[in-house]
């Protein structure tokens, strides 16, 4: 408002421009391609200063891993109202999930690429992250499931195992949709509803499925 | 039957030796941690002979990477029936699937977890394994839909979007399986039916998922 502007800034907004220059060049770059003088150059301070305050582009990568992962689980959790009914829940869930792939495709490559790309300690990191989107859904579908009928048809097992079809196809559609032109978040969310909800709404009334009688 | 045994075996077999232990120490101990000396006593060779062969580490892995490739896609193209109905077909395609993953489970942590976790060459094998898969799955898909109706509702897009879905939930859903003791192939095959084919069939009658009426 009309003050002096500093050149000094807060160490936090300094970390938070290091950190957007870090994981638009990790996701944009790789791991291995990226340099430091380049995130350095792109957050608008030095390199001694990148690594003063994250001491080497191996703790910036796993930062980054950690960051992008927290904010995408956060979005997540936040976008499901568990107010609504089980579809509701499961559409402003997925709504979230792929809204926040395509705000942020430089974070999401270097979860869904990068961190996988380049051993350990970065798979652990998004392997946690991975966890608790799985466990997550987990409890969203087992609620759901309970919701529908008292006798619960569909055991842990069952659950666990959708769980981990509903993510693994998330994954594998934020891809596709990031790397298609003009596919929406919501198209991608309306795509694995689609796919998903009709099978789930007919197990959780225990409708399953039934393979052909000659089948073994 | 009595001769005496040659001590020269063909060299297709020896390769074959040589393949399948590189393939189990890669699968379970990673591509890093696995080496050569391991890789040839375990297949009962001497490492010069493996050197002579398969050339380097590198190319050891590589030449595993395209094998397995190649059988698991195989494996699922011969496990579709084409006189099947679009159930029956995806059906046999997904047990398929799943029962190669099952009985190769080395193999398959050989594709989805160790040739994505060392960078380049080795993920472009794979992605073109993937994108072989894809293709198929869209091709079973966009059938089963034309049979379906004649005046298709679903667009080129849409059928593409949902092979991702189905592949990426079959591949979540293997590691699961591989990993979870007592999941049979059959089982993992129908959790993705169950979870699949119910919201699919409705896609190819035209009847979607409907995103509720106040949600944007």
């Amino acid at each position: 408002m009309g003050a002096v502007k500093s050149k000094r800034m807060p160490r936090a907004v300094r970390e938070r421009q290091m950190m957007d220059a870090a994981v638009q060049t990790f996701g944009q770059r790789g791991y291995r391609a990226a340099s430091m003088d380049e995130i350095a150059e792109l957050a608008g301070v030095s390199k001694p200063l990148v690594y003063l305050y994250l001491h080497s582009k191996e703790d910036l990568f796993s930062a980054c891993i950690r960051r992008e992962a927290e904010a995408l689980v956060a979005a997540v959790r936040a976008g499901v109202d568990p107010e609504l009914p089980a579809d509701g829940q499961l559409w402003s869930g997925l709504r979230a999930f792929f809204t926040h792939t395509a705000e942020n495709p430089d974070g999401w490559a270097v979860l869904h690429r990068q961190a996988r790309s380049h051993g350990e300690p970065f798979i652990s990191e998004v392997v946690v992250m991975r966890d608790e989107i799985v466990a997550f859904v987990t409890g969203l579908i087992g609620a759901a499931a309970r919701e529908a009928h008292r006798d619960p048809a569909l055991v842990d097992r069952d659950v666990a195992g959708l769980a981990q079809a509903l993510v693994g196809a998330a994954e594998s559609l934020a891809g596709w949709a990031n790397d298609t032109p003009g596919v929406s978040a919501k198209e991608a969310a309306a795509t694995l509803m689609n796919f998903a909800w009709a099978g789930l709404e007919n197990l959780m009334h225990a409708r399953p499925w039934q393979p052909p009688a000659d089948a073994s």
